[in-house]
């Protein structure tokens, strides 16, 4: 009996694991990406399912449409301009989460040796969903503007089977960091100059705790090569699994004919029950909610860092988002400080498994979201402490 | 801008086309295979729903292990008595749909021009999910008792790369017909022998209008190389998207690396809805009462077909499941068919789809379970009298 190919490249994420280990309850844990459950809407949605089941039970417990249903992809469609733009309705296509939009894209565009050009570090998920394509990795530096386009350029110049650009502008998984706009500007005159697709995954944009929200890079395309990936998962529930991928017809045909072999379509019921919420319930005042609790995790996290943590550590100052990206000396391995960390029932995710060419592995995640702000204070320092007897 | 290679393999499924066709409310539809939507426990979903968000609605949105909720596989592994097997819960993955598990399958298993072994016909969803692997297709003939074994041998015995047989033994989407016990067995035989895994697709099992429910391929696989697949789209609701896989550990874990790359996960409070649906009402009862109403559409169907289609045609009695197979004289073309069909308000799903290699145009399969007692005699009675006139 004999495997593919490609499952030779594929492993169990390292974060998965982690959180196993971080699941128990006396765990500080900064591991995962994991939205605030306090924050969850659940008596609303009581109502929401009761209204939709009563209203549209039969047909919310049918078979769907590949592409979704039309009333949640209009609102979608309509919710877009929070990113500068403003798509058609039949350019989008629900997906289970924005992961299935990261699956769908390397199965869309990669074929086995192809090269997939991401920011340094990338998404872990991404990176994972990619490999089952067998593709190669291309990292381009990156700084607090976004990836270096003077190194972008010299490899889309130099390299002749690049067939994607994989970013996440705002609020970077795992680096924090988000986009300038002359950066977003000029991605899209290199992607239109070499003729490539972007792959802008936004699953955070929405969660800016300070500042104006930026203009997408998709906002900038005029030739129709940005997909752009959405999430309901980050302002709403990661358990409904509704994300979306807007794109031209030309592509997003493609997406649609894999998502009709993968699974059909996605769940009925909770593209119905998510829809009615966005009719019964106002999601941006939600969005609001949330967002000033997480800015307030930030701040506590950023202060214990400051306080807590030896001083020869950098560290991102996110202005949204979920997590911040801490860069420890060269000498100084996270996956060592996991277990000593652990140890003193604190969880972080190492920094490694975001470079998927290897390396830097003197980095680490932290997560805010999560975790309430005494436990936030408590676990830094207990970290700190851990760094400090490390280096 | 390049796709990749597989996205030349794929197009829209004919099916879906088609019911997009078939949606108009005059029309009569035996083109779908859709669960008869009047038989939803909605009442019972309300109470079940308000349940599980007011006890555990902060799990329920949250993330959710990849592999499934635990409460769930257990009584998935429970149900599977029913097939005469009794898997352990960690064999068990929780899947979107068991399209999903298709998908998977291909992706575990084929690498481009692999040969997928597969009755003839097979169903449509399968054949696409397997293309985007690009493997070759060999269709074994069947009859009355299933894939004929000795056509199976010759195959396995001279073709060096076949990587997987894929069979729906019990009333098959969509001759409808169900495999006699001694096939199944002989199908183990073989796969032992030549060291190939099977897919076992089994989303009809349950619903057997006579006869007893036969003891499952998996059932008699005792060296772990049967994956089966099931479903609760047709017993409960397609709309909330759970299937399952059911494998050895060797081989689940690979799918669970595909699941975590492709959607993290099942949508957890559908996972939490349907095991608390199992927890606080009886499904079999229900499917006892869907197996009453799909019983008598069947036997009214069946009686109409005998009154009302032409003599030479010939067609499947089916003891279950949602499809009868009508096989027309070699020179009449099902597709030809189609349109002076849907002008008389009556659509089907030509049968030519069902051949990955092709042919076999004189062939279509009928639905009885989305259609009412009236609605099936008076739609073959339009289609009799449609084949009456092109005969």
């Amino acid at each position: 009996m004999k495997f593919s190919k490609k499952m030779n490249y594929l492993k169990a994420s390292e974060i998965r694991e982690l959180l196993k280990l971080a699941e128990k309850p006396e765990i500080i844990s900064f591991a995962g990406g994991l939205p605030a459950p306090e924050l969850f809407p659940t008596e609303e949605l009581i109502k929401v399912s009761e209204v939709v089941l009563k209203e549209e039970g039969r047909q919310a417990l049918q078979y769907g449409p590949t592409d979704g249903y039309t009333p949640l992809r209009e609102k979608i469609a309509d919710r877009m301009n929070t990113f500068g733009f403003s798509p058609k309705v039949e350019d989008i296509l629900i997906t289970s989460g924005s992961q299935q939009g990261l699956d769908f894209s390397a199965r869309v565009f990669l074929d086995e040796g192809d090269i997939v050009v991401c920011e340094s570090p990338s998404y872990l998920g991404a990176i994972n969903a990619f490999k089952a394509s067998m593709p190669e990795f291309v990292e381009i530096p990156t700084d607090n503007d976004g990836m270096d386009m003077e190194e972008l350029e010299n490899v889309l110049k130099t390299k002749e089977n690049v067939k994607m650009i994989y970013v996440i502008p705002d609020f970077q998984n795992p680096s924090g960091k988000t986009w300038s706009i002359e950066r977003r500007k000029k991605l899209i005159e290199l992607a239109n100059k070499y003729d490539l697709p972007i792959i802008e995954d936004n699953p955070y944009g929405e969660l800016r705790f300070e500042g104006e929200i930026p203009p997408s890079v998709k906002s900038f395309d005029t030739e129709g090569r940005v997909v752009f990936l959405g999430t309901f998962s980050k302002t709403f529930s990661p358990g409904m699994r509704i994300g979306w991928v807007i794109a031209d017809n030309k592509i997003l045909q493609k997406y649609n004919f894999i998502k009709q072999g993968s699974d059909l379509q996605s769940s009925t019921i909770v593209q119905r029950q998510m829809n009615k919420f966005l009719e019964m319930y106002d999601l941006d005042e939600h969005i609001e909610k949330i967002k000033d609790v997480y800015r307030k995790r930030r701040d506590i996290m950023i202060k214990a860092i400051k306080e807590h943590f030896p001083s020869n550590v950098t560290y991102t100052y996110p202005e949204g988002g979920l997590f911040t990206w801490v860069v420890l000396p060269e000498n100084v391995n996270a996956r060592d400080v996991m277990p000593k960390a652990l140890e003193n029932n604190v969880a972080f995710v190492p920094g490694g498994s975001f470079f998927p060419n290897g390396g830097n592995e003197n980095t680490f995640r932290l997560n805010y979201s999560n975790m309430t702000e005494d436990k936030i204070e408590e676990g830094i320092k207990r970290l700190g402490k851990v760094l400090k007897e490390m280096m």
